[in-house]
């Protein structure tokens, strides 16, 4: 590539043509320094006034700060600059000038709303900080892939634009696909179970998800990352060994891959991977231990679903990663699989870190009678769904799976505050673009 | 994971309990054989009649096929049988019947239009020579992925529901996003370009991109998976070297890792992984090429679009992949710079396989009122753009970048007839299920 070297790769003793954007110009009168950044790092460029050329100087020390410049020079041992080393320029190029009035700081000093922020992501992401989420993000993804292809699994990619949403008509996007109504997919669900079924057996996408809810907080997208898993001759508890792996998975590569990024986040001290095994509490065990935090005004029954206050006091009690097993059947969707010897009580697990949840997942409904009767109890139409429902004729094996967000992954991961930080280009209810 | 044994890991002298699909039961009379398959093989169920339990017998031998069952035995030596080993069994459970009528017969004896074989996905991927498709594109996109991360480049995930398309309002999907007018992505071309203006520098994506082209052809999708690239400080001859570099580690990636996938599609013999440098044609010397093979009534004149007869005719002449670089600016889109000493000649390039077109690139505009003219000489409003616009006011470094193909990349790669074959569940003009 190009005749340039990266900044973080500068060697005292050589020339060097180092391409970046001007963080900041310090100048202190006889002696000035430009700080040059680039994706590796920062360099300081040195200009002794009397000593140099004075357009190099007029130029180098003119130009306004994240303009784009290349510099050649000598590279030498600097103790005092902040990289150890610095360059003294020949040759000073502005390949691109930067507007004075900038709408976002990237050297930090100014805070930005998140809003300001998102509309200027080109900008928000010189920040080292900002930078470190995405590169944190990234090595997530990779771990993750890596963990799911050591439980064997094949990567698939299912179809995002379809002609029924999972769970029905509600919630869904429309689109006009020539002149047909579709729907823009919210989850690989009936996908991901056709692929298990067939010989490929375990499957994991991570792929956009899109879901037209009219929720607006820290911890909702309209559009999201999903992170799936689906296992032929899989139950229930399989599939929470698999989600366990994987969110540990990711732990671990943050830990030994990321220090630089972790430091850029401040969090160099405070990380740690989850250690012993994810606790499996029962729906029912974690109803009586959010009744005995008392910080519910009304008791939970059998059959409640989980307010966002009972999942917080739980997750102060119970202070780790978690399980929820066995939900009550009826709070649970409908290829969700009920036990055997209880038709009340379901396969469904939730997985929670404290802040939230991160996790669905269960065992599905494989026989093909008892799936048609849960379309129909769910209030949906099962010839709608025929595409998927008569593949469970020619031998569908028991499986399960699970989705898992991946925002929410990476957000409780590094503590972020909203679920925005975690993704370039958040879509909601408010924001289309950029 | 549950008591069960993949059928290649069942070894002679120990019980083992597999489980898979019914692929064929050989009744000789006294004897008879059931063959399992599951995601890693098949395996020999023996059937002694006189001396085993009748029910048992019974049950094993009148399974439909593609039923799924579960039989637990000793694993023994047998040389006659197709992996040299046999399980006797003590057990054996119908796990899920199978209809006896099957609309696509799994075993391969029956030929499938390519209709019938996706709207039985399941049943078709239970064949070696689908699964094995499959299997390498996963191959494919991880190979891919570590190559991207060879060149330094960073993961991204850009948002599909967007404000406005790439390229205007021609050939997009819309989708009603609460209330506002939106489109389902037809590239992430300016968000990866965003991101390649900010420190994070090199980029790559791979996810779905859709086009409501009218095409119905054997090499066209509505909905495709594209790799992309973009870079910081890169010029057109940069982005090809990553290209190239791109499809060499999938064709070494499938070599390497894909032996017993490319034997089930009879390939083992004439797989070849691409060699030497992949030659760059200049857009003159193609055309002049094209015209010297006489193969097209009409010669081609400079300012033509290459005519499919065209590129095909070229692509017999290379006999490898090949380049084309320094198209006319007029045929390429506005974000493609153009030479700074020749506005007619853009930086522009596509890299072929001698079937079709796999890739197309070039160097960026990044100079922001280049770019603003760009906008209005493609008939399009810049304002409508501002949100991707302004942030080349801020010290936008020259970048460049490619789109690649997934499924196309898939297909030329395994020598397959119709793009379908490469994807899951395709979508077209007349396909929006399963």
């Amino acid at each position: 590539m190009q005749d340039r070297t990266y900044t973080a790769d500068a060697e005292p003793g050589e020339d060097a043509t180092v391409a970046g954007w001007v963080h900041e110009i310090r100048d202190l009168g006889g002696i000035a320094f430009l700080i040059l950044r680039d994706t590796t790092g920062k360099i300081q460029v040195k200009f002794e006034k009397d000593e140099m050329d004075d357009e190099l100087v007029e130029t180098g020390l003119g130009v306004s700060r994240e303009s784009v410049v290349k510099v050649s020079g000598a590279v030498e041992e600097e103790p005092r600059a902040p990289t150890g080393v610095e360059v003294t320029p020949e040759s000073l190029e502005v390949v691109a000038p930067a507007d004075p009035e900038l709408p976002l700081d990237p050297s930090g000093k100014v805070d930005a709303d998140i809003s300001t922020r998102l509309d200027n992501r080109t900008l928000d992401l010189r920040k080292d900080e900002v930078q470190a989420v995405f590169e944190i993000r990234a090595e997530i993804l990779r771990a993750v892939r890596e963990q799911f292809r050591e439980f064997h699994c094949t990567e698939i990619n299912t179809p995002k634009i379809v002609a029924t949403g999972t769970e029905g008509g509600t919630e869904l996007f429309p689109i006009t696909y020539f002149g047909e109504e579709a729907f823009m997919n919210q989850s690989p669900q009936l996908f991901k179970q056709l692929i298990a079924g067939s010989s490929v057996e375990r499957v994991f996408e991570i792929g956009p998800i899109f879901r037209a809810e009219e929720h607006n907080t820290p911890r909702h997208l309209n559009e999201a990352t999903s992170i799936d898993f689906e296992g032929a001759f899989c139950d229930a508890h399989d599939a929470m060994d698999v989600a366990e792996g994987v969110v540990k998975a990711a732990y671990e590569a943050v830990n030994e891959n990321c220090a630089d990024e972790l430091e850029a986040l401040g969090l160099e001290e405070e990380f740690e991977v989850p250690e012993g095994e994810f606790p499996r509490l029962t729906y029912e065990e974690a109803i009586e231990r959010i009744n005995a935090t008392g910080e519910l005004d009304d008791q939970l029954v059998w059959g409640d679903d989980l307010p966002t206050e009972g999942e917080k006091a739980l997750g102060e009690d119970v202070g780790s990663h978690y399980f929820i097993t066995d939900w009550p059947s009826e709070i649970k969707p409908f290829y969700i699989k009920d036990h055997d010897d209880d038709e009340q009580l379901s396969t469904g697990f939730d997985l929670m870190h404290p802040r939230m949840e991160l996790v669905s997942g269960g065992q599905r409904e494989h026989r093909h009678d008892a799936l048609i009767d849960g379309f129909e109890q769910q209030g949906l139409d099962p010839d709608q769904f025929e595409y998927y429902t008569k593949m469970f004729k020619y031998g569908m094996p028991p499986h399960a799976g699970f989705g898992l967000g991946g925002e929410r992954l990476v957000m409780t991961i590094l503590g972020l505050e909203n679920i925005r930080e975690a993704v370039l280009f958040p879509r909601d209810r408010q924001r289309l673009s950029p």
